[in-house]
């Protein structure tokens, strides 16, 4: 399905059950469809991949962000301006990797499971998988390769839920390949 | 998945596009579970149903509304408290039959196909066919058995999207079958 609207960045604010709910759906079909935990995993990864594609757009129309000159400076606009933005939510950024690579997103409370209770026979699954997919996306776009994972769950007994991400490498803008 | 979530009526807004872009990828997953539109149109029809049943807590909750004294009070509340809460929309309520029994929500934009085009071979999806079985189940929870179909659809090149909603008849409280 491809994009049509040329809609200016108007505020349409809606709360977040209906989505939530709409979410769970999605996830309920995807165990219907795949095999074990880890395939419904990947999928909701790949799937979030491509909605971080395109959210990027939209992102940087509404939100004026420039670029990020620093991963420190990125973490802050993820957490402040792009979780608020899509979510309602702002995580606290912490637990920075010395070197300065790698630090956690720690959202006190995840709208995504507002309804949510993991069945036993579904402990592999990173319910909210999606999003480490739309991170990894949308920050691909940005010329950042980022590695995205769940590395805390309130869904598996946790206190809070943690989005670790990883800084690998800027990616070369490639221009298109001239005719030869 | 069930509930655990026993938070209070917190008001975590947020942006459409998120809830936009996932609601495509369900749908694109249900295209290629199911073998032809009719079939896709009749599951989103029962996740939504499904998610309508459990919404209608939350939207009682959160908005105070009480009982309905007709059917015209209760087109006002989906107009203007449900579609502007949970879409951030407001519809225009309109097209009565004379008999009061039969409504239209008139919807100048649908925020579920901002980012949507339908390919030439899913001519007969219901895009959003979603929301007609949240308000059929959210309605038959206050005992309302209602008729909601798209009846216009920008997607297919009208110029509104039109839902239809006919009542069909008020559902008898069933009381728990006592011990005998």
């Amino acid at each position: 399905m491809s994009r049509q609207s040329n809609r200016a960045t108007d505020n349409k604010k809606m709360n977040s059950e209906l989505f939530t709910l709409t979410y769970g759906a999605l996830v309920t079909q995807l165990c219907k469809d795949y095999e074990n935990d880890e395939e419904v995993n990947k999928q909701l990864d790949k799937m979030g991949y491509n909605i971080g594609v395109r959210l990027i757009e939209d992102f940087l129309a509404r939100s004026s962000v420039g670029r990020c000159h620093d991963f420190r400076e990125t973490a802050d606009v993820i957490a402040k301006v792009a979780f608020k933005m899509y979510l309602g939510i702002t995580p606290s950024v912490t637990n920075w990797s010395p070197a300065g690579d790698e630090f956690s997103l720690i959202l006190e409370s995840n709208p995504l499971v507002d309804f949510v209770e993991l069945p036993d026979n579904h402990s592999n699954l990173v319910y909210s998988n999606l999003l480490c997919g739309v991170l990894r996306g949308a920050l691909e776009m940005v010329q950042m390769a980022v590695d995205v994972r769940f590395s805390q769950d309130t869904l598996r007994g946790d206190n809070v839920t943690e989005i670790r991400m990883k800084f690998i490498k800027r990616i070369e803008e490639n221009l298109p390949a001239g005719d030869e």
